[in-house]
């Protein structure tokens, strides 16, 4: 069944110490879209500016996303521009222009209710909650990513969202500073006592923790020689992650062992990420070779 | 078959944000052969002063360690004091008194040639590199931690031992010391091309990474929710993966993929030191207990 991916779209401009592209296709939804994509049918909300490039738009047409959901307005794209120092493990930002985001309110055609899986790509909590609000019924499964602005500037719509997902994911230093800890453990157990029954906890290279009723996983991350453009890495883990869920036989409810599955998924969807710029590595991945990384990872984690 | 365990003792001061001890088993002997011993017998080479205990001898008496390798001498023990902040994340080296340490040359008597691995613990390269010419003949298995202070006091010593051992170990911020990179999967190749076999970069709360020949081992920490004190973790660590090859069936060589089941088995242990101060956790553990966190281990890093 189909996964609704909703959150932002944007043209970046990012410089590495090697390299530097612009109007790469961008944001937390084109990531995780991409990604999800590899899995199941994706329904696509978010939105786009008239200088939004047509062959973007047509990736996401060669993808057989369906596109009701995403606003075409006649303002500038949401753009992103960074630069990664240090073989990239620091990131600092250069420019952001929010252009058609600043006044940005999703809408969920009629047509999308069909998605099992809702996944909310890093966005401003309330517009989170307004995708849960206008899809209505009971999804069966509801994720959402978020991020530190959040956390600092709508902490109080973040924790009403809490209350209305199943899944959160945040990375660690996100974790440490909702809960106000250093100790991941205690902040996993903490934020499950806030509302969502998972919580998976993303550690970059140390790859991710999840935490549930009783219930641990923990696992690294696929191992990368060769770093391009770690953007969008978080976005396409937990696109992975949606995306698998959805594919899955219609069962009445997700399971914790399939969450797991679906980390080990996104790791490696993850790592092919940040092996190119922008989504350009996720469009030529091939089954083939996803399903050669997935018995590697297997073997890379045996023990007896 | 026994294991030899070379490295310094300690009387360590530590104090936590909850808690303060004086005198207490460390260094990094003590808690190597404390964690090997859970799983061979130790034969220890390393040196204590008059001021030493009589309680911490009979702790290693109790072990059954053999200590004709425990050089006694007139002096004062090496002292360490340290400060724990911020739940244990950060730590500060409040004094250090080498005392004995100072002058010492490790002595290996003839009766520890049994021993069929040998595990050279944090201590200077030369001394390492002394007990490898000393023990003589070909070990089956040699492994040798290190840190930052030899890296950058005794580099060349540090480089002339990595063609003499199998295994080396080290933590990631050492790994990337060494080699000057960011990258730890390229640390782990090159520290390889340096002279060892096999290197296992340790990354504490995040676990371990192995690398062979052709093969890569990756698997997290044992999740700890109480942390009372961290000194001693990653000897605990190694000694138990010292241990464990030591105690296999006599086969001609080590395998990648034992050395990767001593990974999991040391993670569980220094888990359990990290729950106490000095060795006490370690002198009371059970095989039941330990192997309760085996199976719940491997539950928290199973996937389809």
């Amino acid at each position: 069944m189909p996964v609704l991916v909703s959150g932002s779209i944007a043209l970046d401009h990012i410089k590495t110490p090697h390299d530097e592209h612009e109007n790469l296709l961008g944001g937390s939804a084109s990531y995780a879209a991409m990604a999800a994509s590899f899995f199941a049918p994706v329904n696509l909300v978010s939105i786009v500016g008239k200088d939004f490039p047509q062959q973007h738009l047509e990736l996401f047409t060669s993808r057989d996303f369906r596109l009701d959901g995403l606003q075409r307005s006649e303002g500038e794209t949401f753009r992103w521009a960074g630069e990664y120092f240090d073989d990239m493990n620091t990131r600092e930002t250069l420019d952001v222009a929010l252009n058609v985001l600043e006044a940005y309110k999703p809408v969920v055609p009629e047509s999308y209710t069909d998605a099992t899986v809702l996944l909310l790509a890093n966005d401003a909590p309330v517009n989170q909650m307004s995708v849960i609000d206008q899809f209505g019924g009971k999804p069966k499964f509801i994720i959402a990513d978020t991020m530190d602005l959040w956390i600092t500037i709508a902490r109080d719509d973040l924790l009403n969202l809490l209350k209305k997902i199943d899944l959160l994911v945040l990375n660690d230093s996100e974790a440490k500073q909702l809960i106000d800890t250093t100790n991941l453990i205690h902040a996993g157990d903490q934020l499950r006592a806030m509302g969502p029954k998972y919580v998976i906890i993303k550690k970059g290279e140390h790859g991710a923790l999840l935490f549930g009723e009783h219930r641990f996983f923990s696992t690294g991350a696929y191992p990368l020689r060769n770093l391009h453009d770690p953007t969008g890495a978080g976005d396409s883990f937990i696109g992975s992650v949606a995306g698998y869920l959805a594919s899955l036989k219609d069962e009445p409810e997700v399971t914790f062992d399939q969450i797991a599955s679906g980390i080990v998924r996104g790791t490696i969807i993850a790592g092919y990420t940040c092996e190119s710029f922008s989504t350009h590595r996720l469009q030529e991945l091939s089954q083939e070779e996803f399903a050669t990384r997935l018995d590697e990872f297997r073997q890379f984690t045996r023990f007896e």
